[in-house]
């Protein structure tokens, strides 16, 4: 069976691809009845020397993708892997000069389909009296020796559509286009890399085979296996691989980069590499040529010329100088020219200062101010005292430490229960939290400040609970931390847990009655707003408050999860309550019972 | 054994990725010591809004790609697939803060721990006084009933970073943007569909296991599985499936796209999809969408945010006016945003009409004008007779017989040749080219010019003869067409003969000694010099000339090939003539036959 290909037919492939760019890119057009792609304000290029440049299908966004202004006017392609048809070169060798352009240069990679098909329009052409030039793009640097057949045409060729636009652009000859580019031709090269290979529409077969710890090194861009094969490695040490290849003097096709010189880098995804991998790729390539003492002038990173889905890459290496960096960041509309800041890359800064710390907001609760809830009284007692802020912290400390116990004795029934629903980790998560908040109160006392207290306890929990349980009760303390910043009344305390509430609703995206620890904590603050009246009664609200969660929390067992992980499996009764809204009514009873204990001191 | 992937370490990928972006582009910088990336030009933002987003890793270029002027501030990037860390996303908002922006809106992607992040930061950095907003986007278009987790956040978001971008870049306020996005983030929706998986780093499994004729749909962007598998169909077929599902206004999570809307299409690659295929996946949904009626104001197509290297695509439709185009298409400078040209894509022409076929240019030697050499006389003879146009004809159509009689001779003999050295078809390319002329010939005579001749022989080679050896016969007869053009007399067939020598050294890249079929017409060219000397001796001259060809072809036995196919096993000895080289000493035998006995009558 032929690979898995999102296609209408396999001989329709090439001229639907090149039919969608056009219609996505209102600056292109399609010659009718060829397959050709040329800039649709063609008819403003009088005068100005025209660019046209191609190849086989299956290379995109190369060729089509780098028409426009600055840079192609025109593109003919064949199909996949073929070079393009002599009719149809010929068509858009015409088109172009019945506008009045003031010459043509033909850019072709060297692939013998390529310069013969190429060549023959250019003759045909030049027969009919169109002055039509030819540079023949090889940059591979693949073989060591010389080859009849010369360098193959690879990457390295959108650079030279890029420096012939730039000067098309800027009103040069065709001479003198010509000569400018054949020399720049020569002083780069590219070389690929594959972790795999592609297959061509149609075809069963793959390009290559390779094993699964082998990589393919100086690839073609069809396919076609490479001169080595290496056993796979690190980024690094690929990177250095291939740019020691490149820059190796013996070889007859290396590029001369030395210490000192200025590059063009150019970091070519071959179609299927993750931009993951083309990132950290590039990340090698940038550090391994500046230890060389080479300076990265421009990194151009991205898919410029592919090889159908082939996961791999290539790397380009162009030596400049300063004119000719002007060209490179010469302007242009082509599509798939990069977006790339005209500054060198290597020399700047690329980190930013950490930012200072704030600096703390005054609290007004602490340093003898101790409020009022942790020096609990009965009904009818006077105005309670102020507690002094070691007592607090001592009373905090109190409080932690029967919540951790508490939780560290459910930790086999919370687990149990996060079996029935869940992955069964609920008691370790709690557990978790507790032994982190232990290990902390053994390093001293709790802050003397709720709120304070309240945020490290946030911070705590994020980073040693983890998980969403995490997440949500580190969002619920920071929170709840805010209205205790200027007060400590039984009213702030109530506002304290709707604060906490709301944002745990908000971000957790939980409502009461969805199964989670929302439901045990949701019907105690609704308990807990009767704070807010005078003369509360801390103790009865609050022991209400408890049963009201425990209650909830039992309730649980007729619902339906709609957050959360259980939610996976919402539509099954589950016939046991939600480990998480038991521990958090288990939490708040462990508060309840410290204070009463303070209380009966 | 773990998925093959270029990196260095699992551990450090997403961070090895992060530094090569922020390497390759100046505008960027990191923040010490946090996952984050921010703008280099960060102190130049004062008293304007600032934009942070971010997400787990393996989606680039989202979400840093997306950092620039006229986009976001800066992003914070998780482990990949993994939500961002609080710690840093703190950082990242108090860095912002610091340089005295105006606020800050946080844009996130709906997936629990983003949101529980994002959120939580939110909170501790309004705790701090710092003006933070939160957008949660939700896109998908995958679920079409309710679900409590809401939308998952996919490629739309994108399209949120844009519009906010602008916004920010026009001045406009916190709670004036965060309104603005909100309302467009209702407005579009999106699809997903993989040919199959992607695998995370360090892990052995596939994200999700498929079918090899099956289909993923509705898959999020962290590799996991869809809301339904579809049997492979065409891109159009698929395409027509996706805009479907998308737009069923039965379905919760639809986007209300009818006939007369305006919308802008993404068609994002996921990761792995070869950019052939995403141009053909383009077409089709510019044709179907056009087909509804729907105008696509602007068609983004490209790598937006991906799936590590999924190879798949997902479509994103958004509702626009004027006013949100002008935002899509307001100017930024951050590296992943397409160059897309400002109009509409829908109504306007996407083909140009084909060229006009050049004027004839004046040719000279027809018309009661026979050329000379077909006047063949013996030395001494008087100065040559002019031929009547309808003898010259009838003499080379007597040529071009025996030369295709001599070819179909050949068939088995050239493909044995061939064999040893090729694939063994020298023989049957010959043939078909011998059997396509003569199939002209049975149509009409040809052309009584010589130059016309060659060149219509040139064009039927390349039409059916096909493959290199029709290329280079069309480029030696179109060359060789040209100085026939203005004279016919002997020096003009010699030159005729080096001209087509020329092209063919040139586009072919061969040289006499590679072991090609230009070792014989190299040597029968040689000879033909003398044609150049007053009264020279045509068939002393030709006879040589044969003579030289038949021995060149016989000395190919003892090269090494230089060029063509043969040249791939290159220090092989070959010890049978080149069947190239055979054919075309036989093609210039039989022309001198012919010649010979037109005299001899």
């Amino acid at each position: 069976m032929a690979s898995k290909k999102l296609m209408n037919s396999v001989a329709g492939c090439a001229d639907d691809a090149l039919a969608g760019l056009v219609a996505c890119n209102p600056n292109l057009q399609l010659l009718q009845g060829y397959r050709v792609v040329l800039r649709s304000d063609l008819d403003s290029l009088k005068g100005q020397v025209a660019l046209l440049s191609g190849g086989g299908s299956g290379h995109e966004p190369a060729h089509a993708g780098f028409i426009g202004k600055g840079m192609l006017t025109g593109v003919i392609a064949g199909a996949v892997f073929t070079a393009p048809a002599v009719g149809s070169i010929l068509a858009a060798i015409r088109t172009v000069a019945q506008v009045g352009t003031a010459g043509i240069l033909l850019i072709v990679k060297n692939y013998t389909g390529d310069r013969l098909n190429f060549g023959l329009a250019r003759e045909q052409a030049r027969a009919e009296g169109i002055p039509v030039e030819m540079v023949v793009i090889g940059d591979d640097c693949a073989f060591t020796t010389v080859r009849k057949a010369g360098r193959r045409g690879l990457c390295g060729t959108v650079l030279i559509h890029k420096v012939a636009g730039a000067l098309a652009e800027a009103g040069a000859g065709l001479k003198e286009i010509t000569e400018r580019v054949s020399v720049v031709a020569k002083a780069m090269g590219t070389l690929g890399v594959s972790l795999s290979f592609c297959s061509v529409p149609g075809s069963s077969k793959p390009t290559f085979n390779l094993a699964a710890d082998e990589v393919e090194l100086g690839l073609g861009i069809h396919g076609e296996a490479g001169v080595r094969r290496i056993k796979m490695a690190t980024a690094d040490q690929i990177v250095t691989l291939m740019l020691d290849h490149m820059t190796n003097s013996s070889s007859v096709s290396h590029v001369s980069v030395q210490s000192g010189s200025s590059v063009v880098l150019m970091v070519n995804n071959l179609g299927g590499l993750s931009v993951l991998e083309l990132g950290i790729v590039a990340d090698a390539a940038v550090r391994t040529l500046e230890g060389r003492g080479v300076k990265v002038a421009r990194a151009l990173v991205g898919t410029f010329m592919s090889s159908l889905e082939m996961p791999g890459l290539s790397l380009t290496l162009l030596l400049v100088d300063e004119p000719l960096l002007k060209l490179i960041d010469a302007e242009t509309t082509a599509s798939a020219w990069p977006n790339t800041p005209k500054v060198f890359v290597t020399g700047r800064k690329r980190t930013r200062a950490a930012p200072s710390r704030p600096s703390e907001a005054p609290d007004f609760t602490t340093e003898g101010t101790g409020p009022c809830c942790w020096a609990v009284r009965g009904p009818g007692a006077p105005p309670p005292a102020v507690l002094p802020a070691g007592l607090l912290s001592k009373r905090m400390a109190l409080v932690l430490e029967r919540v951790c116990t508490t939780l560290l004795d459910l930790e086999e029934y919370l687990n149990a229960l996060d079996r029935v629903s869940g992955d069964g980790d609920c008691g370790t998560t709690h557990s978790r939290a507790a032994r982190a908040i232990q290990e902390q109160l053994r390093e001293g006392p709790p802050p003397a400040s709720p709120a304070k207290m309240l945020s490290e306890l946030s911070l705590l929990l994020l980073e040693k609970m983890g998980g969403s349980s995490g997440a949500l009760y580190g969002l619920f303390l920071t929170a709840a931390a805010q209205p205790l910043k200027t007060s400590t009344d039984l009213p702030a305390w109530s506002a304290a847990m709707d604060a906490g509430l709301e944002a745990m609703k908000k971000y957790g995206k939980a409502a009461p009655g969805d199964r989670t620890m929302l439901d045990s904590l949701w019907a105690a603050g609704q308990e807990l707003q009767a704070l807010r009246h005078p003369n509360a009664n801390l103790f009865h609200i609050l022991t209400k408050a408890v049963e009201s969660a425990e209650a909830a929390a039992q309730a649980t067992k007729d619902m339906t999860a709609g957050a959360g992980r259980a939610s996976y499996i919402s539509s099954m009764k589950l016939d046991q309550p939600d480990p998480g809204a038991v521990a958090a009514a288990a939490i708040l009873r462990a508060i309840l019972e410290v204070l009463q204990n303070l209380e009966s001191l």
